[in-house]
C-alpha cells in the first residue's frame, strides 16, 4: 500500500523533532531551532530519511519522480495543517481587548519595527537586482517578531512584569497582524504575477477588510453565541466548533487569495474571547504538539544546505541577517524612546527574533514561487539566527537592572511563569 | 500548489463529519453511524465532494488518475493516522492489570463470543465458495465488540454498576485483545498469500510474543521509567513520549508484518498504566477528535452504495448481520450461562455491536487485496447494523429491571458518567 512506508516517515520526522527539541532545550535554545536543524539534517539534501524517493509508493505512481512527489504532497499536506494550527494557537492568545488596550507606545515599537525592517530588507534585495516581489517577500519575512521565544527568554528572566517585557509583549501582538496584513499583500502581489496598483489595492482592501470584518464580527458573533456551544451534543462541542471554523476561514483565506494561516489565526483571534471558558488552548495544544514539529522538521528538510557552499550566498544570509536584527533593534529602540538608553536596547533586541513567522513568510514564498531557493534558505537562516541570537544577549542587557517587584512571586509553581516556560503568552 | 485544494477536502471531512456526529447524536444515535453515512454520501462514489480527480492536483501529475491517486494517499494517511489514535486511546482506556483482574465469568463470554461469531461468519462465506482468505477475513470482522458505544449505552440508560454491564465491559476487553490477535494472524496469512502451516504458525507465534512481549514488558518499563517523564525538558513530554512510542510500535508492527494498530493498541495498553499521572487519556482527546472522524468519513467514502443496487449482494448483507447479531448473542449469552434469560440476553445483546473494529477489519482487508470490494461493502453494512440495532434494543430489554444501586448518583456533573457519555469506558 504504501501507506506504512509514509507513517515510518512521519514517525521519523515526530521522533526526531523531539528529540532535537529536548536536546535544544537543554542547551538553553529553543527547540525550534531544534526542529529546524533536524529537519535540515534529515531531508532529502542530507541523510534523505524523509521526503526521498518513496520505495513501495513507486509501484502505485509507476514513477520514482511521481512517487516522490504524492510523498511530498501528503508532507506538505501536514506541515500546513501544523502551520494552521500554529497560527490558530497564536489567535488564541491574542485577545482583540487586549490588542485594543494596548497604548501607544506599543503600537509606536510595533510600527517603527515593521516599517524600517521592511523597507531595509527590500531596498538591499532592489540594490542587488532582484525583481520587486522576491524584494517585497525577504522585506516581509524581516517584519514580523515571534512571540513564543520572546516571551519566553524574556520569563526565564523573571522580567515578565516588567515595563519594558511588557511593552515588547503588546508590540510583537500588534506587529504580528501589521506582519500578517503585509503578508497578505505580499501574497496577493504574488498570485497576481506583477505589481498593479489596481490589484494590490483591492488585495491590500480585502486583506483588510477580511481581517478587519473576522476579527471584529467574529470576535462579536463568538462572544454572543459561545454560551451556546455547550448545548451542542457532540463531545467537545467548543473545541470542536473552533477547530471547523479555524479550518473553514483557512480555506476561506485560500480561495480569496489569502495565506491559509491569516485565516487560522484570525479563527483563534475570534475564539480567544472565550477560551478560558471552554479551556480551548489546553485542548488545542496536545494537536499542536502533533503537528506543528512536522511543519519545522518538514521546513528544515526542504533547506538545501549545499547552497551554503556558496560562499556569496552564505555573506548575503549574514548581511540580511545582521540587518534584520540592525533595524529592528533601531526602529523599536526609537519607538521606545524617552525611556533611557538600556530599556531601548533591550524593547530592540527583545523584537529581534524572526523565529517561525519568518519561516511561514519563506514558506508561502517558495511554495507560490516568488521565492527562489537560494532567497528561500537566507530567509530561513536569517529567521534561525535572529532567534538564536537573542536568548545569549538579553541577558546581558538585563544584567544589573534591578527586577521588577513581581506581582506575584515568580517561582516554578507560578502559574504565568509555567505558562511563559510553555512558551504561552501571559495575559497583560 | 494544490494544498490549498486539499485543505478544502480535509474541512470538508472534518465539517460534515462532526454535523453528522450532531444530528446522529440528537436522534440517540451513535455518531460514528452519521460519520460512516455522511462517508458515504459525499465520497466520490455519490456526491463526489472529497476523493474524486482533484482540479489543480492534475496540473502537479500530469495525468487526473495519478492526481486522484496522490489525493487519495494523503486521505489514506490522515484516515491511517485516525485509526492509530483510535486504536491507542482505546488502549490507554484498558489497562493490563484490569484485564488480569476480570473473572472467569468475563473471559468466558468473551471467548465463547469470539469463537462462534468467527466460525459462523468464517463457514458461511466457505459455504459461499469464497476462498479461505475471505473466509477468514470476514469471521475476523464478526469477531470484535466495540467497546465504547456499548458502554455508551449502558452509561446513558444508567446500568453502568449492574452485574450485566461489568460483565460485557470486562468481556469487551478481553474480545478486543482476541480479536486483534486473530487480526495478526489473518493479516499474516494475508500477507503470506496463502493458508501454509508453518508461516501461520510463526504469525501467531509473532504476533502472540509481540503482543504479549509488549503488553508485560512495555507495561512494566512504562510503570518504572514513567516517573522520569517529567524530568526531559521538552513541553508536555510524557504526551509526547506516548505518542512517538504509539506512532514507533505501530511502524513496528507493520513492519513485522502485523497491523499498525495493533502496535497503537499496545502502545495505549502500556501507558495505561500512567495515564492518570499525566492525564494522557486528556490529551490524546482533543488529537482523537480531529483524527479519527476522517477515518470513519473516509472508510464511508470508499463504499460504494451502488454495490446494493444488486439484489443478491444487499441479501449477503442481511444474513452476514443477522448472522453476527444471533452468533454473539447466543454465543456471550451462554458464556453468561446461570445469570437468568433476562441477563443472558442482555449480555448477548450487549456485546452485539462491530463499530470501529469491524471497519477497520474491513479496511485492511481491503487495503491488502484480501476482501473484495463486495465483501468490503457487506462487512461495512454488517458493522453498521449491528451498532445501529443495540441502542434501540438494549432499553427494552433493561425494562422493569431493578436498577442497581449506583455507589455514585449519576447525575449529569457525575464525572463517572460524563466519562461514559464521552464515549469513555469508565474503571469497573
Amino acid at each position: 500500500m504504501g501507506i506504512g512506508e509514509v507513517i515510518g516517515q512521519l514517525f521519523i520526522i515526530f521522533a526526531v523533532a523531539k528529540l532535537a527539541g529536548e536536546v535544544f532545550q537543554r542547551l538553553g535554545q529553543p527547540p525550534v531551532i531544534g526542529e529546524l536543524l533536524a529537519g535540515i539534517l534529515i531531508g532529502p539534501h542530507a541523510l534523505g530519511w524523509i521526503g526521498g524517493p518513496g520505495g513501495a509508493l513507486v509501484g502505485l505512481f509507476h514513477d520514482p519522480a511521481l512517487a516522490q512527489e504524492a510523498l511530498g504532497l501528503v508532507l506538505h499536506v501536514l506541515a500546513e495543517l501544523g502551520a494552521i494550527f500554529l497560527l490558530f494557537f497564536v489567535g488564541l492568545e491574542t485577545r482583540l481587548s487586549d490588542l485594543l488596550r494596548v497604548g501607544a507606545r506599543a503600537a509606536t515599537v510595533a510600527v517603527a519595527g515593521v516599517v524600517l525592517p521592511f523597507l531595509a530588507g527590500a531596498a538591499l534585495m532592489l540594490a542587488l537586482g532582484h525583481p520587486t516581489l522576491e524584494a517585497a517577500f525577504v522585506g516581509t519575512a524581516l517584519v514580523a517578531t515571534s512571540v513564543g521565544i520572546t516571551a519566553r527568554v524574556l520569563g526565564d528572566l523573571g522580567y515578565l512584569n516588567s515595563l519594558e517585557a511588557r511593552i515588547i509583549l503588546g508590540a510583537a501582538v500588534v506587529d504580528d497582524i501589521l506582519g500578517m496584513i503585509a503578508l497578505a499583500i505580499v501574497t496577493g502581489i504574488g498570485a497576481a504575477g506583477q505589481v498593479a496598483l489596481l490589484p494590490v489595492a483591492t488585495t491590500a482592501a480585502l486583506a483588510l477588510a477580511f481581517t478587519a470584518f473576522v476579527a471584529f464580527a467574529g470576535t462579536r458573533v463568538v462572544r454572543r453565541f459561545s454560551c451556546h456551544l455547550a448545548r451542542l451534543h457532540i463531545r467537545n462541542a467548543p473545541f470542536v466548533v473552533a477547530v471547523t471554523v479555524c479550518l473553514g476561514l483557512a480555506v476561506l483565506a485560500d480561495v480569496i487569495g489569502l495565506a491559509a494561516i491569516i485565516g487560522a489565526f484570525l479563527a483563534g483571534l475570534a475564539f480567544a474571547e472565550t477560551r478560558e471558558q471552554y479551556a480551548l488552548e489546553h485542548q488545542t495544544l496536545p494537536v499542536y504538539e502533533l503537528l506543528v514539529p512536522m511543519f519545522f522538521v518538514i521546513t528544515g528538510a526542504s533547506v538545501d544546505w549545499r547552497l551554503f557552499l556558496d560562499g556569496s550566498l552564505l555573506g548575503l544570509a549574514l548581511v540580511v541577517t545582521a540587518l534584520a536584527i540592525a533595524t529592528k533593534a533601531v526602529g523599536c529602540g526609537l519607538g521606545a524612546w524617552g525611556l533611557g538608553l538600556r530599556s531601548m536596547a533591550i524593547v530592540g533586541v527583545g523584537m529581534a527574533p524572526r523565529g517561525e513567522v519568518g519561516l511561514i513568510v519563506a514558506s508561502i514564498g517558495q511554495g507560490t514561487g516568488a521565492l527562489p531557493p537560494q532567497l528561500f534558505s537566507v530567509v530561513v537562516v536569517m529567521s534561525v539566527l535572529t532567534t538564536l541570537v537573542v536568548p545569549p544577549l538579553l541577558p546581558l542587557l538585563f544584567r544589573g537592572h534591578a527586577a521588577p517587584a513581581p506581582s506575584t512571586p515568580l517561582s516554578a509553581d507560578d502559574p504565568a511563569l509555567a505558562a511563559v516556560q510553555d512558551g504561552r503568552l501571559p495575559d497583560l
